[in-house]
């Protein structure tokens, strides 16, 4: 069972699936949130998106997944210059962790054996140009919440310690999925995820009945439903690289602009990411729906996605914030 | 005295007993949790499935008891590619064991003498394919729970730090001892545990003194009573090992599909990992009794096992979760 | 004053030493817990204790005092098969001694200086088969208690850290001081005591004249009175070796097995260990009267002892537990 | 996009543009402190800064960028007296850096290597003459907090440990952003800020609608954007050079004297570095606006950015300390 | 001003000098302490107590004051085996020391350069044979409270870490002074001491007059007054012997031991301490006052001092203990 | 602007600048508590107090300022026997000092390298002779505090760890500033302190503007402000000099005496150290006016300096302990 369950085998959860698949057709969205109950298949959806993405080009032995020569650090000891294909990397950030292994650290072997300073890149180096995976990450300490805020803004890691003076690039998307039951998320963390989702368990007999058909098969079967659902993964990676390569081209009305503004403005969000990344997931949804230009449609189809986490709590609003944004979208995009 | 008291031979504890012999049959169903007042016998029975469990094969000297050589880590230093026959192994985790202990860490030795960066294999290692017993389960520090839902659920140990980047396969079986008077289980360790059982005090004079007399035979004439005892440890290891063999074969009609999920749903258990569970408990409870096809009386044999610990708790209904786990059996599965 | 107060001449405290001799005669009915006021002659107690024990036969060299040359670990390094006379070994666990020194410890001179991995036994090596005191139990830390409950369970202490995996055997019994007034007991500590005695200062002139005089001798005119009293505790020596040499022999009726479960169903003591305990000091009282059955009688003798920390809080009886036992036992075994 | 959006597009947001202005001209005005909510452009705000400023003079080497060559320290080990240009130091300050790499620490590596005791300068080294930014400087832990209060009110950084005795000037422009619902400054830490200004989301849909245009161009048309914005940032820095030079001629009459106490007494401001700082902060204006002499104007037009953080909380004024500003130099200078 | 003030210059407080001259005459009376506000003279007192006590003979260059060359311990590596004069040692506990000072420790220089496992004695050693002061007694560490109280009881200092396992005799008096409204002495410790003394400012002008005039003499006149105030010390100290030396032949009729016991139960004094310390300082005041027979009168001398920290708090009698302590006194020892 | 503010140049703050005048004069008298709001000079003034002090004789290269050769210490390795001057010294303890910087530490690098336990002298030594200066010392670490005390009481350091014994001379003056409202003191902190007073920010418009002045001309006129204060400076100095010489030969009369103990009796402070730098500082006062005798004048004057700080909070009495000190004043000494 080395093989993860495949992306399109699972079953339902159609706003985590679309929000994974804006993030790998636009990085710069920024990460996706996913809440919900233990056991609804969080982790699954995560390991299954590892398989579905795109390869990268990346220098040959590039600690950082570096895209050209000129951009790996001086630090990499590369001499090749070889371009190859790497599959875009998903980084586990295990809980327990050390601040060390997360942002690299001092190489303690070769300081004491050879005298010298050496960076040992952490796993922001290898999650560069990837993703970031934190499961349960409102368990997560907060000095490594403070460090991934810092990183995650810059889209650079600096280590200044121990006479170190390192920085490399850290762009990766964060995916994090959590119970907010079992602790809250601090706000700074929550804006720096472009887009949330609540995932929940089904609550009729026969999707449930079809989640552990589809169970039985992937363990008891496991050649035959890999190969049946291989080809539908292939497809979506297809889609996701068209989408990107149509990103460029779009065009984006400025009543689109004006309703970005309008719909985080009629919702209080703090700030102004709410509108940027809502902006950024429409046109995404467009290119993979094929569309030349952003309509509201698109707006509509992921506001609440992208804005669903920005909202101040409202005590006088009994209506929790996914009820609260698509009100709001009724009467704002009508 | 250093056999243990013989499995056969604990008084009463049906329960108890029925998981441990399921997960025996089954490891996939995922641990055991025996909840219970303090002196009845617990940690006894635990000593005693030690001893009843059959052996494995395995790669000679392999340090994770890989099946096969190609399965051997790199880090282990193994040359052997004999097989050889081990117990199952069912490995303590004592209260207090460092972290490291448990994960494995750098082999310090070996570092200074040698300069290598070897690793040396924790607990969790000599658990794979076995079991791991943690008595007091509810006393364990919490970065150590954090760390065993990592690897429960990955089937992988993960050591990141100091340089070392070690995986190793960590599948075993997690029995727990507990008290809940004694602090609660947080909801996501209860949830890796397969099945869960209460044990209680006997409340009839009979049963005690038959406690009484068992133990004192195994303490004063231990040679007589271990004869006694091991032949129907024996019998009870062959119809493990001839229900594992019947598993695969096993039919499961859709109508115990639906009744599993019918039955979570009444309950209204989170996620999905009830009814998964309930599945397997219920395949290898038909398995161990010869049937070749789950029935609904397998289902309702082994549910309050597999169900009993995933209830949210109600606070209008003031009967304990076991008085609602059999309410809703009889209801839905009547 | 290098010599302890003799037992004997201790004033009063018919309980305490009762206690003390019970378990002299079969260490499983497993540690004392002597509860009560400072300065009520505890310590004293049981340094007057050490003194009184029968010697043992143990391996010359053995850091574990085994009995025979096969049980001396490999660890040991011991070379001598002789067997040589030892006293039983009542060691001190002083107040903030550490978990190493405890458990044992990787011997770090002989891992510098040798670079061998040895293990240097601790305070539980030199315990077994013996006494291990601990003045003011109640305010040892956390986790000294949770790794004595391990080895009290076990009988055998695992040390399993920095590359060690150590076992040897650790049978003691436990006697414990405290004052209840400073801290309580968790009750899984209490559960491992077999026997429980209160102590108080004596509320009558005489004796609190008694105890003076004799402690005014013990200082200024030591000699004589050591003399006086070494024959008291030779003698009392002596009773305690024939009666372990008879209790092997000794009947135990069914009738008697019926009463101890019949009395801890009456007292509500959690799990079983309450019964199991009340039948071996039983008998020992029985072996060292002389007497040849167990009766009834022996029961009455040892039942607060043996039960009175294993009741549960019972808040709406507003007398003590001694009161509830003593109450129970004259209806239960009248 | 490794250059920073320009300080000239930063739309709206007057007060803190004029803030960072002031202290540019003159930074012994001590500092600006951001307060606002998240997503509002303060850490933009000051990248854009540290591109705007002007290039200062500094011996060659020298790792506190002292203007002569007899300001370089001699732990230094600078040969060089060549004076260079360099940009001012922006230096951040990450969550996380230790005490160590703030202030400077042993050379570990020399220590070890050559047993000398050799000083490895910190981040506050090279932050001297120019900028050190904290974002979230209400986050700081408290030891970092007091030795930076410790340095900003001495000007110089004193390093007092393992035998080390350092010190070396440390004078720069604090600028720290915090958003106040996370966590409140210290008054102390307050009062070392010259000047603070409040940020918050535009409210009215052009203005958001022009902030996305702008960051859609920065990020997808960043050529033509960064040409079109350079030469106003051009202009800028000119304006501050002539300030600077302006300002020691600058005429402060000694009614404008009287105004500052009056203004501070009437608004209750602890201490006396309000009108000091008032004074500063509205020479430097007067020096920006091309005026001779000081006027009531000038302080005016920098009270509300001096005076705002100083003020005691007034809990029968329900009007914010804004409010309370804007009223009292509206009554005191009219 | 290296001499100390002299003990009999001080003015008043007599029942702190009687508590201090007691112990002088027989240590084994257990330890004074100091109650009572700052600036009272507490820690003057004990300053002066070291220069008034006779000298003790020990071997030469033994570190824990051994009367005979049979009692240096091995480990001490004493080759001298004459006897000298040395002061009665008074040594402080200072606040912040660490347990390894204060109960000695592994000797590191040793172990490194050496390969030897030497002991490096600590506080508890050199105070042995003499006083062991504690200023601000009730601000000391917990752990080191413990500590103190082991070895207070045993009269030996047992250091069991690090693969040491030395003993050493460690018998002295302590000495402890603290101001009980910053901070309660737990029982245990209370319990340790043998005597109790308060001492407050005085209340009327002459005696404050007089404390100013003396400690001005001994600031500006410092010979005059060392020399008129050294022979009255001198006089005190011949007492202290000639008690010593009479305490042995002292008479103690029954009715002594009757009224002691008698005043304990009276008073409800935990545990037998009570008595035995309130009979040996009653023979230490008749030594003192040249008494061949310990009287009645003795016994209501010292009551106070050797009772008032053992009573139990009484809420329903609202005279403090002292009080108490005297209404007894005059009721049961009229 | 390496050069303080000048002390007389300070503007108002009388009570301030007398305090320090007074234990320049007599050093016995002290240490100054300076409490007030931010911003009111605190810092400015000891920092001025530092350059107006005279200088003193020490043996040159003696780490602790030794007076006399004989007094330098063995540790210090001093040869040379030369008497150089030097300036008082005063010392800066930086919040966050380590412990062992404070009172000196093991020399590591001595250790390492050669062998030896070398002793590292800390800010306790430098300060000896001279003035400890402590920021906002109402945020210093209890353990700091408590070894202050320890230190400041003794007038002796005393490190005992790590195999180290060394004591050496602490006499210094502690000049403490902090804000009462960011933590308070506790007493026995404050009691250290002689002299308290404290200060407050001018509230009329002239004076603050002439703070103003005199801080614009030593910031933009350096040189001729400094020239024009220094002059005033230095007839302070000498005054101060003609004031200690002057001490010794002062008259007390017995009235003064009876004086302060009434003063102090009615205003209920504390102990006796209240009385006694009562007189100490009145000496003083009265050397500084020239006067040949203590007068109760003298008393008067600095009666709320140094008492202020040692009264008892009284709930009943509304009045600060400014005015309580006034009132007692006025009514015991009219």
């Amino acid at each position: 069972m080395s093989q993860p369950f495949p992306f399109s085998a699972i079953v339902g959860q159609a706003a985590m699936k679309q929000a994974m698949v804006l993030t790998a057709i636009d990085p710069g969205i920024g990460g996706v949130l996913v809440f919900g109950d233990r056991g609804t298949g969080k982790s699954t959806a995560v390991r299954a998106l590892a398989a579905l993405l795109p390869e990268i080009s990346a220098v040959e032995g590039c600690p950082v997944n570096s895209a050209k020569v000129e951009d790996v650090p001086d630090w990499a000891g590369v001499t090749s210059g070889k371009i190859v294909k790497r599959p875009t990397p998903v980084i586990d950030l295990p809980l327990g962790a050390t601040e060390d292994r997360v942002v690299g650290a001092l190489d303690i072997e070769r300081a004491l054996t050879r005298g010298e300073k050496a960076f040992e890149p952490g796993l922001l180096a290898r999650a560069n140009r990837g993703y970031l995976y934190i499961d349960e990450v409102n368990l997560l300490e907060d000095h490594i919440v403070d460090l991934l805020l810092d990183v995650a803004q810059s889209g650079e890691n600096v280590v200044e310690r121990e006479g170190l003076s390192i920085r490399h690039a850290a762009r990766f998307v964060l995916v994090g999925s959590g119970n907010p039951e079992e602790g809250e998320l601090r706000p700074q963390l929550l804006d720096r995820f472009g887009l949330s989702v609540e995932v929940a368990s089904p609550r009729d007999i026969e999707t449930r009945v079809e989640v552990m058909r589809r169970r039985d098969a992937y363990e008891n079967d496991n050649a035959a439903f890999m190969k049946k659902w291989r080809a539908k993964d292939s497809g979506l990676r297809k889609a996701i690289l068209a989408a990107r390569a149509a990103l460029p081209g779009l065009k984006t009305p400025g009543v689109v602009l004006h309703d970005c503004a309008a719909l985080c403005i009629a919702l209080g969000s703090d700030g102004l990411r709410g509108e940027l990344t809502l902006l950024r997931a429409a046109r995404a949804q467009a290119a993979f729906e094929g569309a030349d230009t952003v309509t509201r449609g698109h707006l509509r189809s992921v506001a609440a996605s992208a804005l669903g986490h920005r909202l101040r709590r409202d005590p006088l609003d009994e209506a929790g914030s996914g009820a609260r944004v698509a009100r709001t979208i009724a009467e704002v995009l009508p």
